[in-house]
């Protein structure tokens, strides 16, 4: 048959993870830790499920974690968030993406992303018969050309797709953005979507710029993210999107019959353990700094060279003194000849720029972190 | 802002456990099981969430889960699948059935429906720009007019899509009905959708005419089901997809963009569930037959009407010595005045005939359906 998405093939993460496996690679390609979240929650799960919670929650989530989301906006944030009407509780940040790009491109609309961009924003935009307008963050400091992004802006420009702390880059917006980024909006009826799902993993004391902080940007802004990354807990797939009670309202009428409802037991343990230990966000910078310090030390031997990253769990680093391969052949290189996978930075870019960087996750143990800059120092 | 879905509001699932839940009334209204799942399953869970399997599951599916859905297949229909490329584990039934359509449906693209039909077919098909074109199935048998379906094909035609166990009516399909869909697709590019979510639930000693067992049609067929309704537990939020392999590529294009995966220690807990009690499929029918049984025993005494079921887990039943109210007004009565929940057919329809009908969910303990039909016969 004919394609619908004729440019997308598997994504690269489950291409990496199973070159991994096939090579016994150690795995810094696909980001997830190897280590468990915490054991209050874990236990939380066989709790409901014991209690019978195992049939449909409500559609928009379970109250009581809708509750503790809009909970944590606000003491996070500073943000006074309605748990019933402006919360919806998604499967995974994946779904919030999609049901937020669905629930407001038409087509002929035009929705302006950073390359690298995660991949998933591209193909949900196409399918709704929308346009996507690449703009490229230029290396090394894959900071954003406001100057660029108002010469981007036409009429037909629905939305903004915003991602901060950045994957792939590990780049953090700054006050500054956020304040060219209000002018520019400022009047126009120009949405954002805000992908925050690493919002708690920023480093060196520096503060997540939350679209939650900026009432004026909240006000047109689906805010998504999710507990996987926070938690430990990428395979339980819980994500939520927050926005205003009209676009919320459009949101759900798509999300109603994407999945309609998700994991009763786990959004219930999930409300428990944000009411018990709503301190767990805050030691989680200073944790996985640690762990990025440490990696970077290791690697300071190596021939990669590279800037620490200023959020999220992924480090990129500049291969251009070991090799002459494009980045999508070094990571193949990488995985026979140092036995470990990376992820290459061009696959999230539309027209990728002249880089030679790949990007490694450290939401790893020690010895797995030590394990594999001691392979990647080798080459 | 202008809404992508003009003629949708809250699922009626959603606006009725609501109401019933404000009125205490006894909710026969969502379909949704009041008992709970296997022990061996439920204790599964806790099991793997213990052994670490907390991080994402493959795009597709953990192996061994596909492993033992390819199996089940097998062993309840005889049809050999390929679990690695022809089974994708989705988030619910619901993504399976968004993703196949989305992965084929073009803007332009025709797609027939039998109404009452399942509320999200609908919209998934209009957010993909396609047309749904929806043919009537006459009460009180509901049978799918063959010739009007031959007639409703154009060169548009791109998807016939299909429910056996049928929600919201409870008919069944025959051998029949599947001789003249072979006869009707032959030779044409038509694909189909098969929502079988209820396989397991067919009464009277009837076979489940799943499209597992027609290869002619199983070629052409994204065949949908989920855990949920088998196992009790339809907030694990767990289904699948067997397509051929052409088809699956597509679906899983649309998947890892829509969900990406689906939570893993509760795929794994059902993948060795599925192993270890591969019988729990072949007594689901006695089950839930006798719950039909005693539910329609205690309703003869009443002013409904009504003949049994064929499959699933909902009875409908005709009020028309009751109420002259069309029905989504009587079900409100309903609440009211009986204190119990049910579901208007005529939201299934886009122009509903007339017909005085509402739809009960029997997946209920002894004791609730005693009380629900023990209020009904008084009114
Ligand atoms: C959904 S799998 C990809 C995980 C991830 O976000 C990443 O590795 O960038
Ligand atoms: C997804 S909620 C609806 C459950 C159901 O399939 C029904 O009640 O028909």
């Amino acid at each position: 048959p004919e394609t619908k998405l004729p440019r997308v093939g598997t994504t690269i993460f489950t291409q990496m993870s199973a070159l991994a496996q096939a090579h016994q690679a150690i795995n810094l390609s696909q980001g997830f830790p190897d280590f468990d979240g915490p054991e209050a929650l874990l236990a939380r799960v066989d709790h409901y499920i014991r209690q019978g919670a195992n049939q449909y929650a409500p559609m928009s989530g379970v109250p009581s974690l809708c509750a503790a989301i809009a909970a944590k906006v606000e003491r996070c944030y500073g943000r006074t968030v309605d748990a019933a009407a402006e919360v919806t509780v998604t499967s995974g940040a994946t779904e919030a993406l999609f049901a937020a790009i669905s629930a407001v491109v038409r087509p002929g609309d035009e929705v302006i992303v950073f390359d690298p961009a995660y991949d998933s924003y591209d193909p949900a935009i196409t399918l709704n018969g929308g346009h996507a307008v690449h703009l490229q963050l230029a290396p090394p400091s894959f900071a954003i050309d406001w100057d660029a992004v108002a010469r981007a802006i036409t009429p037909q420009t629905r939305m903004i797709i915003l991602n901060t702390p950045h994957n792939p880059t590990g780049e953090t917006l700054t006050a500054a953005d956020m304040q060219a980024l209000s002018e520019l909006v400022a009047g126009s009826d120009i949405l954002l979507l805000a992908d925050e799902v690493y919002e708690h993993i920023v480093f060196d004391g520096a503060e997540h710029q939350s679209i939650n902080r900026y009432p004026a940007l909240a006000e047109r802004s689906f805010v998504v993210s999710s507990f996987g990354k926070t938690y430990h807990t990428t395979g339980w797939k819980i994500g939520y999107c927050v926005a205003p009670a009209p676009l919320t309202a459009e949101l759900r009428k798509i999300h109603q019959y994407l999945t309609f409802s998700t994991s009763t037991p786990m959004q219930l343990a999930l409300a428990d353990y944000l009411n018990a230990d709503p301190e767990h966000d805050q030691v989680l910078p200073a944790f996985y700094q640690a762990k990025r310090d440490r990696f970077n030390a290791h690697m300071a031997d190596s021939r990669f060279s590279f800037t620490p990253a200023a959020g999220t769990y992924f480090q990129v680093m500049d291969y251009s003194a070991i090799s002459d391969l494009p980045d999508t052949e070094f990571v193949l290189w990488l995985i026979e000849h140092a036995g470990v996978a990376a992820i290459p930075l061009s696959v999230f870019c539309q027209q990728p720029p002249e880089m030679k960087l790949v990007r490694f996750c450290f939401a790893k143990n020690e010895i797995t972190l030590d394990q594999a800059a001691e392979r990647l120092c080798k080459i």
